[in-house]
């Protein structure tokens, strides 16, 4: 193994994300109790987000224009626009959530940075991810930031051939088998799993992966165990 | 002048974009002109969009939010939700419009790219500007592709050091005098202003500027007259 570079994705891995995703929407199921149950409200809005993922990609904005479009149908055009105004207050207040870091972060990353050139590789909204970072103040630790649209092969070749080096130089840490491993794993390099306790929906992946180049951690500072 | 790198914006520079929002805002204003007159509901979309900017940044989705919102306080709240579909599908229209591009700009690319490093440098939505820029087929010029959620003096200077040059080898090409020429003169690099001839108000610049390293063109062709 002759890994040189990190890249570490930042929501569920750096930070908390999804619980606060999982509040707002838990909150717009409660604006809508009286229609429908709360569970059959998630579905319909998973519904919408995954008709929209390629017209908006990831991000707060794409949730709010998804739960906007949900109200909408499932009160078969007759909510009030002041619903509407809710979910506007709602989306509003998940983008200015504070940015709390998941334990052991600074730690590693400090531990890591003395060994490994660091990379931040996360997807989703611009704006959203570089507000995120600089309230994190973990952006320091890296060398360069690479802001995605999808975690797919190509981008991750991509990433690779900006950072000079080969597939096997790199290790790729997440919490996302879908968008964090499998497409590491296609392209020869390494990825190192640790599960954040609460999944999207969209990303959870049933099946146990095991691969030679793949680590299945428990938490981030697992990492210096295997690479300190 | 001993330039190395050009990096070119993309919406109104390449392509066709503020001519696009504009036809979609006058078919929102036109959604409520019973209400409002047209140039009011403008003037009131464009400050919600101001308000907005800091939380949403560029693009189509923000857009999108901002035009839901003006629609909302603009009827007291009182709005038909089937208004809100209607701004929606406005936006889904706006983000599937095809990519078209100004005359000159193939040819231009390709002389250029014989003698100098081609970037593209935009700013706004990543996944917007990513579908716009394999739809226009010019992925191939550039050597580096940039989104930027704001075109900052900082983020010049991050993407000058990222691309191995010094701020006197790099010129900037675009049509926003804001966003393209001043933070790109601040670094004392080189900057060239091609107008459009249509500009969003917020991007709109009064002052005639002179600098001597500013070149003023009238349509992306003259550039080659400066460096070929």
């Amino acid at each position: 193994m002759n890994i040189e570079t990190i890249a570490l994705d930042a929501d569920d891995t750096l930070w908390v994300n999804e619980p606060y995703f999982q509040a707002t929407e838990k909150e717009f199921c409660a604006l809508l109790k009286d229609i429908m149950p709360e569970d059959k409200i998630s579905a319909e809005l998973l519904k919408t987000e995954m008709k929209n993922l390629e017209l908006y990609g990831y991000g707060i904005k794409g949730f709010m224009l998804s739960m906007i479009e949900t109200l909408y149908k499932i009160t078969d055009a007759k909510a009030d626009i002041k619903l509407v105004r809710k979910v506007i207050d709602l989306g509003h207040d998940l983008i200015q959530q504070p940015v709390e870091l998941i334990e052991g972060v600074e730690d590693t990353l400090e531990k890591l940075s003395k060994k490994y050139k660091l990379v931040l590789a996360t997807k989703g909204d611009l704006l959203d991810q570089e507000r995120k970072l600089k309230a994190s103040k973990l952006g320091k630790w890296f060398v360069h930031i690479e802001v995605m649209s999808h975690k797919t092969p190509d981008n991750f070749r991509k990433l690779i051939r900006h950072l000079e080096i080969l597939p096997k130089n790199f290790l790729m840490v997440g919490n996302s088998i879908q968008s964090d491993i499998i497409p590491v794993l296609e392209i020869n390099s390494y990825a190192a799993h640790i599960p954040y306790s609460i999944t999207w929906n969209h990303e959870k992946h049933e099946k146990e992966l095991e691969h030679p180049n793949l680590f299945k951690l428990e938490k981030i500072e697992d990492l210096l165990n295997h690479l300190i």
